[in-house]
């Protein structure tokens, strides 16, 4: 995230996850996670939690406008971490005065260039917290 | 870990775990987790790591002398993260010119004050990171 605000809301995303039972860790701040054994930056997924019964790998989007682009690149790396760790890869999205809601990348819509969109008024379509 | 010697076998170990097919997660600096939903510290172990197989949930010592103490709340707190997640707790020890091994607590030496010892004479009975 790395701004300010999506700073703090990641923290509140954090501690609803305790409510739900999920034992969570946050990625380290960008950069300090270190290279691979190949060289390459690390790429983490924003926060890893689990609950025994399955673990998830998100990544989180703190939104003040109506929608929001998510890199197709971005989703790639997550679904790849996710994929070799072993866990499933979602995209909490957090737009204001809404509640966080979750989606898979198949569930986001996709753009022509590859990129996934996020509206604010479709967020009914997206997991509540409680659900995952 | 904390010094610059831990730091630097951290990422050490990290890197090792990639070429073992894991994806893992370094927790971020201490403090910077943040509080859980009751106010208490939230209680990171150093590392996660998953291959789509196991989960661990990994403590990592680097030890200069030939034996090192772990006090036995530090476990009772990786246990429990770890039961929480869905992960296997284990103690990951790097003795100078030893490479890493890996203990699960009951695997470990228990003093009568409920800490636990790992001898630098005793490595061999560890779990090299090939066998993880």
């Amino acid at each position: 995230m790395g701004n300010k605000k999506g700073d703090r809301r990641e923290r509140e995303l954090l501690k609803e996850l305790d409510k739900q039972g999920f034992a969570s860790m946050r990625a380290p701040a960008s950069g300090s996670g270190g290279k691979r054994a190949d060289g390459s930056e690390r790429e983490l997924p924003d926060i890893i939690c689990g609950n025994g019964l399955k673990t998830y790998a998100i990544e989180s989007k703190s939104v003040g406008g109506d929608y929001v682009y998510i890199d197709g690149g971005e989703i790639q790396k997550l679904t790849s971490f996710a994929e070799e760790f072993g866990a499933i890869a979602i995209i909490g999205v957090r737009f204001d005065y809404k509640p966080w809601v979750f989606y898979t990348p198949e569930e986001l819509y996709r753009t022509d260039a590859g990129n996934y969109r996020i509206k604010r008024d479709e967020v009914e379509e997206g997991t509540e917290i409680e659900n995952l």
